[in-house]
């Protein structure tokens, strides 16, 4: 791979670049690109023009640059997380529609939740969670819930690496996962919001190990969440059943090991 | 940038070796990718093994190799294909749910329809819209409205360049786009499935132009399409308003001119 006088290849710069943009930060100026990329002005220049006739970056009427259209295609069309996200879809519409408020579903990467998808509705109750966005494991229902029904060792080792954020949020760390995997699912008041209140289920695989969590949130104080909690747990063995019967689902499985 | 002594760049080859999957191939060994990208076989493990190393591909259990979940995430944090999605995603559920077959949301790309979105319902009609798919435009109901409602010169320029293919499918196809116009829908029967129906009607702009397009797919000869037609007027009159309120709203519309 080429490199710079600094040692900086071009794939490593291509990253940086597109790592640049997130959901505040959508389209940006050649300037900024380049400085939130920590890539010489006039390398940046050349890089994006040639990002953008790939197709990977485009050029917006402003002149600003946004990540391309060609990109998208490419990620969409290809990418594993986009099963698991179509096989759970019928059915987190299906929450949706029972418990009028928003459903997301989510995976373990990196001891974080990473959000694969969120159906919202019209006048849901406070969420945090978008398309792939990550929160932390400990202060959410879903994180909780993968978290209690992962391989024994993922538990443990999260605890050693967090142990100082945890313990600021759960008094028994351990016999909160264990009062989850007896329930079946996770609920926590106002963690991320004060006004709501989130639940989750596991989507289990033949293990009973939790290849996804769904999670919904409703309004802290309504008597929404029996109900919420059994849609979701509903819900959740339907994807799960469905996903037995994908030769193929284990790859996002694999991935939370 | 760095160019091999073929005049390739590093850029060059990342593009086709990203191209080389899709939703039939989701994961390729590294010389299936180096045969399908084109890259010769020593290049494509070394630049493989970087691409992996950066989060834009993954390696699998068995060694083949996939588009990585990093790459995944940069791109539906920012693209702005998912603003118009997120914003139509409430509306395209209750459609959804009111006629139980699947609905999917698509603009105008490269003289073609690129889906953006689809919701599916376990039982639904063969439907062959799947996410980040393009489908010919003179062939389906969705690319029939995009082209009605587009500024007048893109569909003369669409005529030009497909005459043959259109005459294939539309005996007088400028009255087929005026009759689309009148209506405010496109309906048509099997012409990618045979044993289905589609109907689309547009998203429109202030100006009364497509940003995109809403469709559904029902069985043939079924009752369901005037029931569908107006649940589809209805969701797309709110995903319209709603877009409206957003100040970015242009972005994908532009693109389309």
């Amino acid at each position: 791979m080429a490199n710079s006088s600094s040692g900086d290849s071009v794939l490593d710069r291509l990253v940086r670049i597109l790592g640049a943009f997130n959901s505040q930060q959508q389209a940006l100026t050649v300037s900024s690109l380049a400085r939130r990329a920590d890539v010489p002005r006039a390398t940046a220049y050349r890089l994006v023009d040639s990002m953008v006739n790939h197709g990977l970056l485009e050029r917006r009427e402003n002149g600003e640059i946004a990540v391309g259209l060609g990109l998208w295609e490419i990620v969409n069309r290809s990418a594993s997380a986009n099963d698991l996200k179509t096989i759970a879809m019928p059915y987190m519409e299906d929450v949706n529609q029972v418990v009028q408020h928003s459903t997301q579903l989510s995976i373990l990467v990196d001891d974080e939740v990473l959000v694969l998808e969120r159906l919202s509705r019209p006048g849901h109750a406070v969420n945090s969670a978008s398309i792939a966005a990550r929160m932390p494991l400990h202060r959410t229902s879903m994180g909780m819930v993968l978290l209690a029904f992962s391989a024994p060792n993922v538990a443990e080792q999260f605890m050693k690496r967090h142990a100082e954020e945890i313990e600021e949020f759960h008094k028994d760390f351990r016999r909160s996962l264990d009062h989850i995997r007896r329930n079946g699912y996770a609920t926590f008041d106002g963690f991320i919001d004060e006004e709501t209140t989130g639940a989750a289920v596991p989507i289990l695989d033949y293990k009973n190990r939790a290849v996804a969590a769904m999670g919904i949130v409703v309004p802290r104080d309504s008597n929404q969440l029996p109900t919420a909690i059994a849609a979701l747990r509903t819900a959740a063995r339907g994807i799960g059943r469905a996903l037995a019967s994908v030769p193929d689902e284990g790859e996002l499985r694999r991935r939370t090991q």
